[in-house]
């Protein structure tokens, strides 16, 4: 797995698709994932540290998964299939690891909220390393 | 605690503000609670069963919390403060139950997909209820 860095989030308010940039972290490899206005809104306002008066939907996701005991390791985005992304928390809850399914955006946003790693499999930074240089 | 119906999912799109009516089941007592566009979104459609392409956010949620052994057992809107609702999921996990503080609308789109109970703290129902015949 490369670790990954948050490197950009662009918003376009009159698109349906916004995107966000992850970058190798130590590397110059980037790649940009398509996210919706929601998603990039919240992320965005993580990574500004914004504060909004009640928690929202992945502060909730947050708080549920340390109230049931577990803790967010890392996240991953671990495969790419048909264009599309996918993602998994991975937590740990009383010695063991639970791998849940997600989309890269709650992923990013729950990393962002928690500040935990951001990885990317190889295999799948490899094939949009690929796609890039077409 | 008085079980209520989610009776009415009202939005506005050119509003900030979106409208969810709860109605005591059995009864009469109904109250409307002021959510988000992005959130009346989300009940409306968990209501109407749409299945979207990929797991929205409160999808994850769910799965989060059976990931790690909970299950929903009801959400209940708990307290009315400066005019704004809270509440909580009620979440049984080995044995214990444990609350989680929510927003209404995230508590409510949770009950929507869960199918579990909707309640109002009898005292907050009393409330609403005297400031919709003022």
């Amino acid at each position: 797995m490369v670790r990954m860095s948050l490197h950009q989030i662009v918003i376009h308010e009159h698109s349906d698709q916004q995107f966000i940039f992850l970058k190798e972290e130590g590397g110059k490899r980037r790649f940009p994932i398509v996210i919706g206005i929601f998603e990039a809104t919240v992320i965005d306002r993580k990574v500004r540290n914004f504060k909004p008066p009640r928690p929202m939907t992945h502060d909730l996701l947050v708080n549920v998964i340390e109230s049931l005991g577990g803790e967010v390791q890392h996240v991953v985005v671990n495969k790419l299939e048909d264009n599309t992304f996918y993602a998994k928390l991975v937590v740990r809850q009383d010695g063991r690891v639970v791998e849940i399914d997600s989309r890269p955006s709650d992923a990013i946003a729950v990393a962002s909220h928690t500040k935990v790693p951001i990885y990317v499999e190889e295999q799948v930074l490899d094939e949009v390393a690929r796609a890039d240089e077409a």
